[in-house]
């Protein structure tokens, strides 16, 4: 029976609450917790949007996106027309304060709990957002602001945002979600480091040879070319998911995984990122762009062709060769990998291990491959573990490869609850571990930024086709350290 | 397809050839390395008893055997005539003088290629028969002598044997067998130490906590109970079987694993055995002796009732708690335990680690277990590593204990050989790495030889019921260090 746990009363209010991200994320995660008990009776969603919507309206607005964004195992007609009941709706325009005095009533007609301010509209309304709340004294010690991704396009522009919410929110109030972050698989690793022993001793330069970060997707840019095409795959993967990702493999172990000194260890990680110089850029960083090609057997465009804009130069695809220059890690590789349209979609932290010293099987057939530890994010979140192994039979030693696999969904046989619904309960409980701190979107951004830089005037002519695993100077990357990048092995 | 490796031109002498290690064990061995093509066209096969019989009878005494102790899938008409077309038979009292011309010439009607005497009779007959061969000139370089345990029944007998027999062999012409020592699965263990690289940082006291070596029984005596009476549970089982398996987990990375360098290692495992005084036989050893109870449902006696001898004092059951004083394995417990009548057959050796250092997850469900790895010898090879992993679910981080599992069996979907097949070709091939050197035979005798001493006026009440885990005292052994015996969790 899966465990229920019960957030304190709190209402969320939403800006951009007709919006794309609200309608398929953030309300269909919202209506979940709710169908499974997890809201209080007193709970009140309301959505902001310019849109000229009643109360009325709004709900069967949500209604049908409900019907469309949520699975039809989890509608539930009384859940959902609950839900339904908490839903009201303001029209507002943020930046307008003309607007403002309908939301601040509504708002206020109710005293204490919790309020969480959803920001799921431009960036560029943060700011301005974040002051018309503390200017109409909506703000508290119990509130919270969650901002989507991005965060800014580079440092400078991180700090402003991060400036402007600073000013009216104290740090701990300010989740920025990232809801890959949220995927339970991706705090797998920190379990599998923290929880177990055995893995503590192995996690350093002298046993590890190198680290391979995955993130693959198969699908292409779909509806959000518009925005991605101003961001392309560093800002819109590496600075956020691969670089969280990589602290959660590479950090110290913390005193308390779930509070400030988590984020201390991961700042500490991004900090000790070894800088890259204009030359490290272009030896150490492999950019692509698909061209056309076939995804699961059917055609599938070029790029430029999805977005309809044939001389963009927006990356859909980044390889970098990163290294931690810290006591713990210094000289093992970390070969970071995103792309769109790659042959499948696939997440993965692959800990290489360091060869045998010393070959104690002569006259054995087969050699004795490394050791390889793969912790699986996505698709399906898992562990498998590559040994060798004696293969019996007659007449001396037989090494081979075999894998120890565990798959969580097979293992604990639970639906796997989406990322938002996740982190929507930790906005409630004060929860940050799964955001990330603005000292780390800035270190990222600093880390990041000479490779921006670098792109400034760079040609990106399409250099790997759909359904591909990437351009052949990713692969180089790993190939000319005499290393293989890892493929799964049919089972 | 298996692989074929043939050995070179060899005879087999066999002494007790109609005994019953001969027709259970050695020749439905070689029988079946000689259907799998492993044998030389010119192989001999020469059996010697005391038995009246001729070539024919013989044949025909084979035959019958080999229809009870082979698997029918391996029966096949044609291999089994080659089989017994290479056997002969020559009536031999190995004690009186006058009857070995015949054999001498028997054998010497070829020269050249290898000789293995097998030596499957009563172990007063060692010494006699290698003198006698000797004095035959029967011996060579290229001779060997294969002997069934027991080598004595303390230091002092066993050193009579081994100066006797290796007054007229070479120590790297005597095989020792223990057929438990050739199973795949006692092998494997060594793979999984030496043939990858991250089981070495943790093999050692700082993050192991303790050690179990299981070899569990649940057969009775059943035809061997004359033998076994004079033997005990000590003798048959810990000095070899159990102390060999310690010498596996414990032993240094010997330089090859096939050579004199592994045996080197695993004596001074046994050299670094924390000598047991009297009041630590006491302390730290448990016997037992079953009684009567029930066996897979079904009714089993008592174990003076299976031999018919109502005063046995005989042990069926030894629980040890060893240490290996060296700079490894100080302080680490070794909880060795064998026996019969026990509720199920399971070999298996548990490396517990150390729990972690920290909890790192203050508010997480569930505590986080010890890590264990768990390496399966019988019935079923496998390994299976216990590690703790996030559960699925809304708010928080529930640890559960979950296993990664290997299958030997499932994995390479083979025919494990059969311990003898693979103990014989060894043998001709010269590899005495599955073979107990002498000086490992005396060095675990002299470990032993306190209990045995200890226990010269022991009784022995039945202190456990047939089908059960062994006495009480032996779980004491465990708990008392708040230790917890292994059981294996349903799958």
């Amino acid at each position: 029976m899966p465990v229920t746990i019960r957030v304190p009363m709190c209402d969320f209010v939403i800006f951009g609450g007709t919006g794309d991200l609200a309608v398929r994320k953030f309300l269909p995660a919202l209506y979940r917790c709710d169908r499974d008990g997890r809201l209080p009776d007193e709970t009140r969603v309301i959505a902001t949007a310019r849109a000229g919507l009643d109360d009325a309206g709004a709900r069967d607005k949500v209604r049908g996106e409900l019907l469309r964004f949520v699975d039809p195992a989890d509608s539930d007609e009384i859940a959902v027309q609950r839900f339904l009941n908490r839903l009201s709706y303001v029209p507002l325009d943020a930046s307008d304060g003309e607007s403002w005095p309908l939301l601040v009533d509504r708002v206020r007609t109710r005293s204490g709990g919790i309020r969480v301010f959803y920001l799921a509209c431009a960036p560029s309304l943060f700011g301005p957002i974040c002051a018309r709340l503390n200017e109409q004294s909506l703000v508290d010690d119990q509130s919270r602001v969650v901002l989507e991704k991005p965060i800014g396009h580079d440092l400078a522009s991180a700090r402003a945002v991060n400036d402007a919410v600073g000013a009216v929110f104290d740090e701990p109030q300010i989740f920025r979600i990232d809801h890959y972050l949220g995927k339970e698989s991706v705090q797998n690793p920190l379990v599998t480091r923290f929880a177990n022993t055995i893995l503590e001793p192995l996690w350093n330069s002298k046993w590890v040879d190198h680290v391979q970060i995955t993130v693959a997707e198969s699908i292409g840019v779909g509806t959000r070319g518009g925005y991605y095409d101003t961001s392309g795959a560093l800002r819109d993967m590496v600075h956020n998911h691969l670089l969280q990702v990589l602290c959660l493999v590479a950090m110290e172990p913390p005193t308390h995984v779930d509070r400030e000194s988590g984020h201390d260890e991961k700042l500490k990680v991004l900090q000790a990122l070894s800088p890259l110089t204009p030359a490290d850029v272009d030896a150490k960083v492999v950019a692509g762009q698909y061209g056309p090609g076939l995804v699961d057997g059917a055609p599938a465009p070029a790029y430029t062709d999805e977005i309809d804009k044939g001389d963009s130069r927006t990356e859909t695809f980044v390889a970098i060769k990163a290294e931690v220059r810290n006591w713990r890690w210094a000289g093992v590789p970390f070969y970071l990998r995103t792309g769109k349209r790659m042959d499948r979609a696939s997440s993965e932290i692959v800990m290489q291990f360091k060869s045998v010293p010393h070959p104690m099987f002569p006259g054995s057939e087969g050699p004795a491959e490394p050791n390889r530890l793969v912790l699986a994010l996505q698709p399906d979140g898992g562990m498998r573990l590559h040994m060798m192994a004696n293969k019996p039979g007659p007449g001396g030693i037989r090494l081979r490869p075999v894998s120890l696999d565990l798959s969580y969904a097979h293992t604990f046989q639970l639906r796997l609850p989406d990322a938002y619904e996740r982190l929507l309960m930790d906005v409630v409980q004060g929860n940050t571990t799964l955001f990330m701190r603005r000292d780390e979107v800035e270190a990222a951004w600093r880390w990041v930024e000479p490779i921006l830089t670098r792109w400034v005037d760079a040609t990106r002519p399409p250099n790997y086709a759909a359904g591909t695993n990437g351009p052949t100077a990713a692969t180089s990357l790993v190939d000319r350290d005499n290393r293989a990048r890892y493929e799964r092995q049919a089972a």
